[in-house]
C-alpha cells in the first residue's frame, strides 16, 4: 500500500506523524514495514508530489479542503486524523470511488476520562460552586455520589461508549440513546434515538457524545430541554449545534437545569461576548475533551492498521466513513 | 449497652438519626436490638434527662463544646459524627476514662469520588479554564490522562486510601505519605511523613488528606510548596491549615503550580476578602468533599456497630481516637 501522510503545520508538532511515530506503529501492531511505501509532507510541494501514486491519504480535517480537488488516480483511502468529520461536509470533494476513513476509538480513553470527570464534577455541583467563586461567596451545598444515578448517554460509539463504561463501573443506571435500540454492554438499556423524549424526564445527568449529522442537529433543542427534571445536568462532548443554546442558557438562567459542562460550541473559538460565559452554573472547556496529544497519533496510526487488517482479510473497514449517515 | 443519642438542631435533618435509621442500622449490621436501650434528643433537656445514664453518647463536633461538662457517672464512650476532631482540641473537656471515638470510614466513598474528580479535573486543566472563563477567553490547552501520573496522597485513612485507590485504578504511580512508612494495598510505595521533602519535585498531582494534628499543622509550607514541579496540582481535603494559604497564592499568581482545587480553608465560611477567592488557576468547594448526606448518618452508625462488635470480640476499637497523636 502507498501511504502519504499530509501533516498539518498549524498544529502542535505532537499531531505529526514522522519516520520515528510510523516505525513504532508498524512494531507495535505486527505490521511488515515491506508492505507499505509511505511519504511523509507538510507544504503544498510536498502534497504535490506524493499524491499522484498514493493509494491512501492520511491527513487532518483542517487541511483536507487545501487538498482536494487533486490529481491522485490511484487514491481509493481518504484517511481523516478525526472522528467527526462534520465540518468536511458536504462530501462533494470526494473523488468518486475513494473511501473516507475516521480515526474514530482515538478518542476514547481522554473523551471517557473527561466524561467521568464532568458527571463527578456535576454530582459535585461544581458548575454551581464556580459561578460561587466568581461572586466570593461560600455557598454550602452538599454533593452526592454517582452510584445509583441516572445516566442517560446520546451517541453510542467511542466516546458514548467509553463514557457509559465509567458510569456503569461507578454504579450508575446506564441508558444508550441510538439510531437502533441495540443492546449495548455498559448500558442497562438501550433506546431509539425517535424515543428520546421518554427517557429525559428520567435522567440525572445527560451527556451528548453523538456525531453531528442532519439527524442529530439540534437534538436537544428547548423543548427537549425542558423535559429534564431540574436537578439534572449536561456534559457535551459531541458538537455544540446538537444543542440550542440559547434554550440551554435561558434554562441555566432560570435554574430549569441544575448545571452543564460543556467542552464545545456552535461557534468555536467561542467570542468573546458570548452568552454562555456570563450564563450561571456553566464550566466552559475549549473543545479539548478528547485530545490526548500524547497518544494522539499513535492512536490514530493503530486505527489506520486495524483497519488494514481488515482489508486484508477481507471483513468490512471499521471506520469507514458513511456519506449518507455523517458517520 | 445504654446509648444516647443527641442530635444537632443546627444541622439538616439528613444528619439526624432517629428510630426509624437506629432500626435500619441494626437490621443493616445483624445487631440485636434488644442489646441497645437508645434515646434520641435534640434539646438540653433532653440531653440532661439521658445522659445521667449513658454509657455511650453519639453527638457532632459542633454540640460537643455544649454537652461537656456533664454529670454522666456511667459514660465510657463519646462518638463524634465526624472523623476529624481537631476544632475539639484542647481535650480537657473530656471527662477521664472515656473513650472518644470518631465517625472515620463513614466518608470514605464520597471523599474518594471528590479527590478523582479532582485529579481528573487537574488533568484537564479546569483551574485555569475556570480562570479563562471568568475573562471570557478561550485558550485551548490540551489535557492528559490520568494514567502514568504520579499521585502522591498525604495521609491514608480512610480519605486518603480512598484516593489513592482510584488513582490506582486510573494507571496513576501512587505514593502514600504516612507517619511510618508501612506498606498499602493501593500505594506503590510508602514514605514516612519525615521523607516527605524527597517526594515532592517527583510528584504531578498531590492530595493532602490527612488529619491536622501539630504534626501536620502547615505540612505544605512555603518551602515544600516550592519542591512541587510547575506543571503539578494540589487538591485539599483534609483540613485548610495544613497548607500555607499565603504562599499558595503566590505560587498560583506566580504560575509555579498548575492548579489547586481546594476544599478546606484556614478560616471556614472563607471571608469575601479571602485572597484566594480571586487567585487564577484554583476551584474552591465550600469544605462539601466527604459529606454525603444521603449515607451520613447510616454510614455512622454502621462505624458504630463496626465498634460495638469489636467490643464484644475483645479487639481493640478501630475508631479510637487517640488524644496525644491527635487523630
Amino acid at each position: 500500500m502507498r501511504i502519504h501522510i499530509q501533516n498539518t503545520a498549524s498544529l502542535s508538532p505532537t499531531y505529526t506523524v514522522d519516520e520515528a511515530v510510523w516505525s513504532a506503529a508498524l512494531a507495535r501492531n505486527g505490521e511488515d514495514a515491506a508492505a507499505y511505501q509511505v511519504t511523509f509532507g507538510k507544504t503544498p510541494n510536498d502534497y504535490a508530489g506524493a499524491i499522484a501514486d498514493a493509494e491512501l491519504l492520511l491527513s487532518h480535517n483542517r487541511s483536507i479542503p487545501s487538498l482536494f480537488p487533486a490529481e491522485a488516480p490511484r487514491l481509493k483511502y481518504v484517511m481523516c486524523g478525526n472522528a467527526g468529520l462534520d465540518s468536511l461536509a458536504p462530501f462533494d470533494w470526494l473523488p468518486r470511488g475513494v473511501t473516507l476513513l475516521t480515526n474514530s476509538g482515538t478518542h476514547a480513553d481522554k473523551a471517557g476520562e473527561y466524561a467521568l470527570m464532568a458527571l463527578l464534577m456535576l454530582a459535585n455541583g461544581i458548575p454551581a460552586f464556580v459561578t460561587a467563586q466568581g461572586e466570593a461567596r461560600w455557598s454550602r451545598q452538599a454533593g452526592r455520589l454517582l452510584r445509583d444515578g441516572r445516566l442517560t448517554v446520546v451517541g453510542l460509539g467511542a466516546l458514548g461508549g467509553a463514557t457509559a463504561h465509567h458510569g456503569k463501573a461507578f454504579g450508575m443506571h446506564v441508558t444508550g440513546v441510538r439510531t437502533s435500540a441495540s443492546p449495548h454492554p455498559a448500558c442497562d438499556r438501550v433506546v431509539a434515538t425517535a424515543d428520546i423524549d421518554s427517557v429525559l424526564p428520567e435522567t440525572d445527568y445527560l451527556v451528548l457524545a453523538c456525531p453531528l449529522t442532519p439527524a442529530t442537529r439540534n437534538i436537544l433543542d428547548r423543548r427537549r430541554l425542558a423535559l429534564l427534571p431540574p436537578h439534572a445536568g449536561l456534559v457535551n462532548i459531541g458538537r455544540g449545534a446538537l444543542v440550542d443554546e440559547e434554550a440551554l442558557c435561558d434554562a441555566l438562567d432560570a435554574g430549569a437545569l441544575a448545571g452543564a459542562v460543556l467542552d464545545v460550541f456552535v461557534t468555536e473559538p467561542l467570542p468573546p461576548d458570548a452568552r454562555i460565559w456570563t450564563t450561571p452554573n456553566v464550566v466552559i472547556t475549549p473543545h479539548m475533551s478528547a485530545d490526548d496529544p500524547a497518544r494522539y497519533m499513535a492512536n490514530t496510526l493503530d486505527v489506520l492498521f486495524a483497519n488494514m487488517k481488515a482489508l486484508r482479510e477481507g471483513r468490512p473497514l471499521p471506520n469507514r466513513f458513511d456519506v449518507a449517515r455523517g458517520y
